[in-house]
């Protein structure tokens, strides 16, 4: 029986393979020290959990409105409008099975066969999966590595823009580079955006995920609100991963479409977990306060640790919980020119697994050095300094 | 900000419309009838609810396998495949968000832009909105009416098979008709599969909602197998319409293509309510079976309300929870020629909510009748006589 030709173009995320095989590495009776995945191994607050309890004692197990729930749509509103200056309200919010879903339906909702759609590369893979699968062209745009981090590369962007480009996702502490854009940079991009009259996906599934100092979104810059559909999720700020619980917020035009795919698609999101997500935005807050403070112990150790090993050098970022180590003088010392044929020896010399660039988007022409992406949320602080020390073993010989 | 021109083509469940309306009534003070939704008001069996509390607690609330968690898969292709006499393993299984996710990743996985699809009408409205949406040709097949329910019009899908025709969808116990094929029916309609080659998406989400003998499965006629992809739901055998819980079961190529969107566009679905199911699937099914028990006595209730009005005739259903009458005396007596008119007058003399024909699939050239219809799901049987009672005051006059 033949499939649809169309499905040559549909990606996925390869990191799935280096799960796979860090669990038959593990199956051997091997002790895995896991920085491969952006997964949290931290308990959902009892609040949330509570709450979703509650909601199913009182009898909310049945189908809800397909945009979600009227209370949580307003508390996103009111949570996600306070925390950039912008006023939203219900009508702005269509609650999601997760993050993810709002990728696919931002590109349903704006982009037609053929638009171009810019999109960070080194980025989150299921962007070029999702341009490409549905007709448009994926444009790739980089990063410039400074002693700091990563900054935006505005003149690939700028040069990339064409007549045909319909839209930029543009992920602000960005997976996996954790890249934040200084004010000048958010408001460069967004000159270009209304120059050209983009549309923009902004990503902000780590927007919370702050170790200090206040995020600053780029919709609430002036001209930004009318064309920008924020990506919202639930999983990172609360550990929520495995619920699926997130949001597409914007102008509401695109959210209605949006909340029509739903009914298209899911017909509305697990009932009960919206009702238990309420209390989590509205109520006590020192849950998620608790995992970050315990995400920012896991990062010192996890760059503490790289910072060690001869020929790495990194900053700790500000947000997300990854960290991109440029590892070129490595690769030479070790005379390995494949970045996963490095991690692939790790995972067996050392147990250490992680991702690396090849993990986030095709490679692009000309790119400057090799990097490993290692994730520090899905592993304690002990195992962290027990990994990276096994790690500059190997890394160092 | 422009919007995509596919969106044209993307259709929704008017359905909703319906609940909108009554909902407003409703809080006008009055008492409303509910038999417009196919939800149901029935809490969802304990040892399920005591699963997943068990799996929260026991840490499941990070992500899972796109495909669905080993055991949940495995569990499915048991019940699955035992109660239609196959052998399924784990790999024909990929767990999704509910039922509904089941037609769009089919129809993008097997059907090309242009390829014409057969599809039942009047049926469930999102087939006709994806194939549409998706950019293939809803093509549709009717039933005709008989004493005792009714049947498949197989001449008409005979006729409407072209040399472009990829795939048919078949709902054997049908929303909204309750139509459910002989044996005989079952066979002609796998003969034609077969002869030219068809995909078939076998939507058997009522399949165990049965009130006498056993279900019969068209993947289990010779031939079928590999070529029927069937959409799985827990979601009315359970009671669990808002827990969002299904899956795809098909020959491993479509199911693997199936799992790739997961990936795609949600991820995983709910981690710790695959593990409560696993208990619901392998473990005590008095929670169904005495869901199915009240089902019985409501739908007894509604057959007998609806045979007392003047004009209505209708045989009770062997499966299903809905009753599809024929109005067609009663419009000619009212002198509407607009059944959504009556459902209208209905709701505000009668407080009585229903859907009709119209909420099924745009009507095509030269139906004959007018039909509403009924769900028994969420009205308990006391409330369903009072309402019965008030339509017949209503429809006889």
């Amino acid at each position: 029986m033949k499939l649809a030709k169309q499905l040559t173009h549909l990606g996925t995320e390869t990191a799935f393979a280096v799960s796979a095989a860090a669990a038959a590495w593990g199956a051997k009776g091997n002790k895995i020290y896991p920085f491969h995945l952006g997964d949290i191994n931290l308990p959902t607050p009892e609040n949330i959990v509570e709450g979703m309890q509650k909601a199913i004692g009182d009898g909310y197990t049945g189908y809800c409105p397909g945009a979600g729930i009227p209370e949580l749509r307003d508390a996103i509103a009111r949570d996600v409008g306070s925390k950039r200056g912008l006023q939203y309200s219900a009508e702005n919010v269509s609650v999601q099975p997760g993050g993810k879903p709002v990728i696919g339906k931002f590109l349903a909702t704006v982009m037609n066969p053929a638009d171009e759609v810019l999109y960070p590369n080194p980025g989150y893979p299921i962007y070029e999966s999702q341009i490409e699968y549905q007709g448009g062209l994926a444009v790739p745009y980089g990063y410039i590595e400074t002693e700091t981090g990563f900054n935006l590369d505005l003149e690939a962007i700028r040069d990339a823009i064409t007549p045909k480009t319909k839209a930029i996702i543009y992920n602000n502490f960005q997976n996996p580079n954790s890249a934040e854009s200084s004010r000048q940079e958010m408001e460069e991009l967004a000159e270009l955006c209304i120059a050209h009259d983009l549309w923009v996906l902004s990503d902000e599934a780590y927007f919370e995920v702050q170790y200090s100092g206040k995020p600053q979104s780029i919709v609430s810059l002036p001209g930004m609100r009318e064309r920008t559909v924020i990506l919202y999720t639930c999983s990172k700020r609360f550990a929520m991963t495995g619920w699926r619980l997130g949001a597409a917020i914007g102008p509401q035009n695109a959210v209605d479409i949006i909340s029509k795919f739903n009914t298209n698609i899911e017909s509305c999101t697990t009932h009960f977990i919206q009702r238990g997500m309420v209390e989590a935005l509205e109520g006590d807050t020192s849950g998620p306060d608790n995992i970050l403070a315990e995400l920012r112990k896991r990062r010192d150790a996890t760059v503490a640790g790289l910072n060690a090993i001869d020929g790495i050098s990194v900053t700790a970022p500000n947000s997300t919980f990854y960290l991109f180590p440029n590892i070129s003088a490595i690769m030479k010392r070790k005379n390995i020119t494949d970045v996963n044929v490095l991690m692939e020896q790790a995972l067996t010399e050392t147990n250490v697994s992680f991702c690396t660039r090849k993990h986030f988007g095709r490679t692009v022409k000309n790119e400057m050095g090799d990097y490993l992406r290692f994730a520090y949320s899905g592993i304690n602080v002990d195992n962290i300094n027990e990994g990276m020390a096994r790690l500059k073993l190997f890394f160092d010989k």
